[in-house]
Order: C-alpha cells, then structure tokens, then sequence
C-alpha cells in the first residue's frame, strides 16, 4: 500500500492587530483579525518532521506586526496581497500563500479625537491568494450582516409532497445574516470605495426586492452589486433564513395580524448561492 | 439533621419576541428578549412535587407573546414592569416576580419603510422585581458596549511587590467592554429618553477623562451619569480591561512609539465599581 | 448632592494555566483557570486615580504562575486558600480577596504516561473568600452536567389560567445542564474526595428521582448531597429545563410513543434553588 | 452584460433530534444535528421566485422527524444515506442532496437504564452526498477532540529570516483539537465499528509519535488510520496548534523546567494535511 500527502497548509490563524496612526490630537484606527496559511515544499516536515522548509507560525505572527508599523494598514486586501508576497516571494520553498483578514469597524466619540466604539454591525473580511506561478485573486465580503424586511415577503408554489404541513403565505418576515464574498478580476482596485458600495447596494437590493424566495432575493442582491461594480466578477452568498413564526394568540382570545412573532434559532433555513459574469476569468484557488 | 428550602425562583428563560407595528407603510421593530422569574409559596414543589402552586413557565411564555399583542411594547422597563404585576398581583401563590429584559437595536435600510438592519452595538437591559408587599425596582442598563482611548491614560504608582513585572506608562490604550446598570429611585420614568441620555454621559465620560486608572474612569462615568439624571440613584459597572499590548518590534529593527498593539483575549483584569447618592432609597432585591 | 463609591471589587480575571508533574515517565497534568477580585481601601483609586493601594492585576497573574511552581496545584480549592490569603496576609490595602477557579478534567491515553484527552464532560469550580477579619469561606461546585432521563418525569396539577395551552403529561424527557455550588462549613476538607462524591450523589439523585417536576428533583439532589456529607451545609442549584418536545407526525400517518422529540433551544425553563442545614452557619459573602 | 447562476444550494440547517428506544426498562438514546442541502433545477427560483421546483426546508425537517420514527436511527452515516436517497431519488427537480450529521456522546447513569449523563469529549460527525447519476459518497469523522503530549515534541530546524524570534526546543507541550474526516471508498460499512477503531487509532497515533512538528504528527496519525481500516481511503486534518508557553518565573526566583504553562487562546498554528492511498478512487463533491 503506497500513501500520499495530498492538499495541505500551515499558518498561523488569528493575529489580532491594533494599529493607531497619530494625526496630531485625531487619531486614526485599524482594529484587524489576520490568518496566513503557507504551503510549497512540505513533503519533509509531514513524513520526516524535518522542518527545513518551513517558515514557522510564530514568524508569520511576527512579520504581520512588523509590516503593520512598517507599512501601515490601509485597506485590508493592499494589506493582505503585501503579505502573501512577501512569504512566497521571500522563501523559495513557500510556492502558495493564503491570507484572510477580518475588520471590525469603530465610530468616533465625538468628545476627542482618539475616542472610540465599536460598531457591532458586519464584520468586513478578505481573502487573498498568491501563488509561485504568478496567479493571485482577492476577495472581499462581509459577514454577521443582520437584516430583515417586516414585510414584502411570500413564500407559495412549492413542492407538496407527504411531509409537507408548512402553509403558503402572502406576508411574512423574511431575516437574514449576510454572509457575502465577491471576486474581484483585477487587484488594482480601490478597495474601501468598492467595498462601502458593494455593501450599500447589497442592502438595497435586500430590502427593495419583493422577495417569493429567499433564493431570489439573493439572486437580485448579487445581480445589483455586480451591474453597479465593474471590478466585481463574482459574488457568493451564505444566507440563513431566520425563522420568525407568527405566534398562534388564538387561545387568549387575540387576533395576530403579522404583529407579534417568535424569532427562532434552530433549525434555520440555509441558502448558498453563487452570482458571476459570463465571461469572469477563472476563479482558480480563489474560493478555497 | 433538618433541612431547608433556601432562596429559590423559577421561570422561563429568554423568550424571543419580535414586535411589528405598521404605522401604513412605515413599520416599525422591537426585538426583545423576555425572562421571567417568580417565587412564593414554592415549599411543596421541591418537597412533594405537588405543582398546586405553580404558574408554568410555558405559560409565562404565552403571557409575554399575549401581552406583546394586547398591550404592545413601547419601553422594555414599562412592558417588564406590566409582565410583572401580573404575575404577582394575578395569582396568590406567587409573591414576587423579577423579569429580565434585553433589547436588541435595528436602523432603517432607507430603500422602504419596512427594511431594517442590526445595528450590533450595545443591549440594551433592564431588570424589575415586583413584590406582593408593594416593594418594585427598576434598573435599566447596557451590555457589550466596547469603547477604547488611543491615549489619554496612564498607569503608575501602584504597589510593587516581589511578583511585579508590570512597567509604569505614562500612555496607553484603554479599551473596555462597558456593562452598566443603573437603579432608578422612581418608576415613571421616561425610560426611552433616560436610557438615551445616561448611554450619551457615559460614552462621553470615557472619552473625556483623562485616566489614571480604569477604577478612576469607571468613578467618572457614574458621577457624571448621577450628576445629570435625577431619576438615577444608584448605577454600578462591570469594565474588563480589554488589555492591548505594545508590540516589541526592536528585534526587527522597527521602533514602536504607540503604534501597533496586540489586542488580548484573556487574561483581563476585571474593574466593578458603584457610584450611588448618599440618600439613595434601600436597594432591596434590586441588584439580585 | 454628594456621591459615595459603593460596592468595587477589580482583579485579574481568566489566567490560564496549565501545570505539569513529572514522575518519571508518568506525568500529572492540573488545568486550571484562575480569577482573583480583590478589595480595600479603594477610595483614592476611584476618586483621583491614586493608584498606591493597588495590587496591580498583571501582578496577581504573576503570583498565580510563581504560586503554581513554589507551591504546585492540588485540589482547586487550597490553591484558591492560598492565594487569597496571601494577597489579604501581604498587602495591608487589601482587605478582602475573593478567588475562584475553574478546572478542565483530562483522561489518560493510555499508549505513554505523558498523552491526555480532554473529558468535556462537567467543568469543577470553586469560589473562596478571605477577609482581614479573618472570616473564610469556600464553596465547590461544577456546571455543564448535562443529564437527562427519558422517562420517570411527570408534570401536572399545576396553575391553569387564560394564557394556559400546555398539557398535562404523566411521561416527558427531563433534561437539565446542572449548575451546583456547595458551601463548607469548615475548610479542612478533602475536597478531592468531597468533590467526586457530592458528583456521584447528584448523579444518582438526579436518576432516581421519578420527577413530578423539575424543582422536586432539584431537592433530592440536594437532600442527597447534605445527608451523605457533612461538610457541606448548603447547596445551590441553578438549572435550566432543557425542552424535548414531541414531535406531531400524525400528519405524515406515524404515532409518536416518546420517541422522536425536538431538542429545543430557546426559550428554556430556569429553575434556582437551594437547600441547606437548619443549622448551618450564616453565609456571610460566600455566595457573592 | 450577461449574469450566471453559479453553485448553488439550500436547506434546513441543525434539525435536533433526540431518538429513544425503549428495551422494556433499559432505554437507548440517540442525540443528533441534521443539516441537508439539495440542488437541482433551482434556476427559476433564483431569477423569478418561481418554487415550483423547491422541496421546502420545511418539508426537510418534518422528513427527518418522520424518517426516524419510521426507520430508526443507528449509525448516522446510514441515516444521512437514506435521507439523500430519498430527496434525490422522490424529487425529480432534486438532482444532488448533502446530508450532514452530527452526533452528541452520552454515558449510562448506571442508577436506571433511562439516564444518561453528556460525555463532552469529541463530537462525531459525517457528510454524505449522493446525486442523480448515481455517485455517492460518505465521509465520516470527528471534531473537538482535545489533546495533549506533556513532552515528546521538539520544533527545530525551522527557516529562519528576519523576523525570526522564536527559539528552538526539544521540549514542549503539544496540544491541539482534533477535527479530522475520512472518506470511505464503500458504503456499505459498518460504520460504528469503524469509527470506534478510527478514532482509537488517531488517538494512539497522537500519543505515540514522538514530534518533530505537528504536521509529521497529523502525517502519521492519518498513516495509522489508512493502515488499519480498509475501508478509508483518505482522511482530512485541521489541528490548531494550541500553545501552551512556557511561563518566565525566573523573575521571581524561580526556575521553570517545563512545569508552568500559560494555555493562549489567540493566535495559534493552524496545522491542515491530507493522507491518502494512491489507488484512492476519485473524490467527486466527497469533501464540499
């Protein structure tokens, strides 16, 4: 019997990074969430222990730190594509980097220029990929993303089949927890301006779509966003369907017109969708 | 050897309800969650199992979805307050009620008038004990209400002693996760626009103070919260120092003058502290 | 108007540690994580950030890592005794330390004396208080038992009123995830012991006990505990009726004998109580 | 411009289901998470709204129910089997079903033979797919499987470059949750047998491997299991490497001879590999 090393990666995953930039009394915040995963020659380490080839986690850790005082971090992908060069670039036994950031965003108290608090709403993420070979993609999301529309919402016409008992309705609430990812097609993107517009036409989209599924509303949110940004190529959806069930107030002698509902955790609908142009270059490792 | 029953409660926990009201067009959303709490004559429950004296749980679940519907839910104090006078003043064995509420915060998509999205910053809370001898309390307060100061804080002068490592600074950063709860001497309040008012001094009171402790920010931001809301008699805080380290970046040549942090997870110190008028009401079961 | 400080307490909260024995080949592992409070003379602190009476908390982290080596880690409890009285025995600001320790339990691999799994099963607590005034408590425990019987659990002859729907059932699922705390009355206990025994009798009670509701069982289990160990004096519980509901499918032609339930979530039944000796000693702030 | 439907699916998320058998007084209990995603024509739903070809996620909860109480439920891999089938195999506008399971460990009270206690340890899990043209695969597994070597790991040798910090050492805990999935090249396994033989050898592996680094450890934790089970034709890894840092105690006096550890939450390695045999047949959508 022969064995194989098949697909594999090393890193180090959640570096959580501070970064304040002084502009005289104003102050300026990075709150980011950074995990590098390497791969290249790596036979060895796995079959041998021996570790040659390795740069090890603890130095990833390290280099975000360093790059983040020597470079600044401006917008999370610039930040992410300057790292996973600089591991393929710098080593020749790393032939691929991966490089995911989570950012949580922070509002200003108005009270002085270095005070702040955290806005609790989505959490902006980006995954870049860098190979030896010269291919690289980045894509930005988002996630945690919470929205619900109280009304314009139906869901009929499905499949009856001997384990149906859900009734068809004209009027529900439809709530979900975004979680978007969109491919760009080239890296030379202006990446907070695309990203605060992929953002607002998401909740446009979310919330002037008169939904019959929940598919398609996710579907008209990926069209919005990729007729409006051209340097999006492709654009995935991870979407829960947050079950708010009209609660039966009959028995207290009450009507319930839509009014009073139970917000539900589990179980929870899940609704994956993908949305790309016709003509988007190859994702390659890009979704991985 | 005899035995006792000792301090006992039951009730149902975390009742999520979400409330439309449609105003034509233009709907608008809570999004709370309910427990509730009840004790009395409970000595025969836990002895015998005799359930005589038992409102269910299940049944405070449909009071809270019945109430919802008849009364609506305007302020979470004044609906707590309402859940809690029923109970007790509804059923003899059952002297003293506690209800718990937690608020959850949406904005308005602009696109309609029934979109709306999370807004992920603090919960808002509140807690109310009812007694059948005529004792109430109302203590309103927030959660997960995360601030930080980029400077503006120092920390020296402390005891040292043959386990200290830690160095004095002159500046640092201060971040915490705000818990606070506030006791209010009366129950007609305006509690949409105290909590307001309250959330306003505290942020404002982190932001300008400057620090020579968190027990030092902590005093400050219940003094000025006191200072400016009659209503409030008594609030009290649960602050983690949500520690961010200094980055030692001299191995690579890198100085590092307040620039890049490490943002830890655990451990944390932990500051709680109360700030309360010196003829402040008796607390009674209040704070339980 | 004039301000007091009123209750304050700070410390270090969640130090993570992990201490190993070597005897020989065989190792001994103890996981452990600790929180200290501490409290005095914290008037300064609060009001002009004068930090002289402050035992900083990285010092206490440091002391909980020193008293690991020096003193090795035993039962929760004496090491928890310790280092409460050593912050109270050595800092004349501090008058009151209050400790509490979580374990983490870990089985053996069997294939080296070094290699060890995780047991999720329960986590064991313990929280003590030293005063200057030489008051001791100590109080062990154990959350995140989870247990359920599948039958032997009654409910009925409770309260019924307008917001009734629940049925009657002589044969439910009771399932619960125990939160005990158990008060000594003396602290030279084998808490070792006492702790594996009091477990084993909450167990057994928990099994046994045809329930008529879920406070009876909560009862016996804590008459168990203080029949068979005088030690203990009170105990207190804190559990959560976790729902299994029965799932109609008569629509799809099936019956349903208690066998195909619902794991429910949200919302849950929440059932606190204590039992304790006629003649236990006054609490002071053990429970705090 | 011309938009696509990419990759797509939808489903009901965590059905909980708690299945009994009653044996006269000795019960049986299964405890399970059941998430399914189909595929199929579901352009239409996407572009206009159109349901005609969705089975509601609905109608795939009161399935699963439904299946239990009719066919029972033993090994999981053969109930997500069945509820692929008969998706696929009932829809005609179903072409592809995944079934993920999961299962949650309890222990005999030994006081009854209808109590039952948590065991917390690993959760097991598996992942099946099945599609129109008639492939099937079944990938078993396990995830949060805590472990921990007190010695017998080294990490030297490693790159070192410019932002290199860490030192070499040929002593160290090593600790890591375990998340690991096999795939079967048959179906018609005896699943439970073979789990409980898998995760034997994963752990023996674990602690008999005498490390150079985690990923020769992951290597031959795979290789142990490909080995012995004929049936698994290749297994996945993902293994935090779970720090635990020797603490510095000299400054206290004290030495510290791999005794005293801090447990790190963030950040930590992330260790991922594949072991597979040669002949492996394709994997298909086995790993989506």
């Amino acid at each position: 019997m022969t064995l194989l090393l098949g697909p594999n990666r090393y890193g180090k995953a959640e570096t959580r990074l501070v970064r304040v930039v002084r502009d005289g009394d104003v102050h300026h915040l990075k709150d980011i969430n950074v995990s590098s995963s390497l791969s290249g020659e790596m036979e060895s380490v796995h079959l041998t222990g021996d570790n040659a080839a390795v740069l090890p986690t603890d130095t990833q850790k390290n280099t975000v730190y360093a790059f983040a005082r020597r470079h600044g971090v401006d917008q999370i992908e610039d930040f992410a594509l300057l790292l996973a060069r600089h591991y393929v670039d710098s080593q020749p036994t790393i032939h691929h980097a991966r490089v995911e950031i989570e950012e949580y965003a922070w509002e200003r108290i108005p009270a002085t220029g270095h005070s702040f608090v955290r806005t609790g709403q989505e959490v902006r993420t980006c995954v870049v990929h860098y190979d030896r070979d010269g291919s690289v993609s980045v894509v930005s999301g988002l996630k945690d993303l919470v929205v619900l529309n109280s009304t314009g919402s139906e869901f009929h016409g499905y499949i009856v089949d001997g384990y149906t008992t859900l009734k068809p309705t004209t009027d529900r609430i439809l709530a979900t927890a975004v979680t978007a990812r969109w491919r760009h097609s080239v890296t030379d993107v202006d990446f907070g301006k695309s990203y605060a517009e992929v953002r607002k036409l998401l909740l446009e989209a979310f919330a002037d779509t008169h939904s019959l599924s929940l598919q398609q509303t996710l579907y008209a949110m990926g069209r919005r966003a990729l007729e409006a940004r051209p340097e999006v190529c492709e654009i995935r959806f991870a979407m829960p369907n947050k079950h708010h069930f009209l609660v039966d107030l009959e028995p207290f002698g009450l009507d319930n017109d839509n009014e009073v509902f139970y917000a539900a955790d589990r179980p929870y609908g899940l609704i994956e969708g993908t949305v790309l142009r016709e003509d988007a270059p190859d994702a390659g490792q890009a979704w991985e």
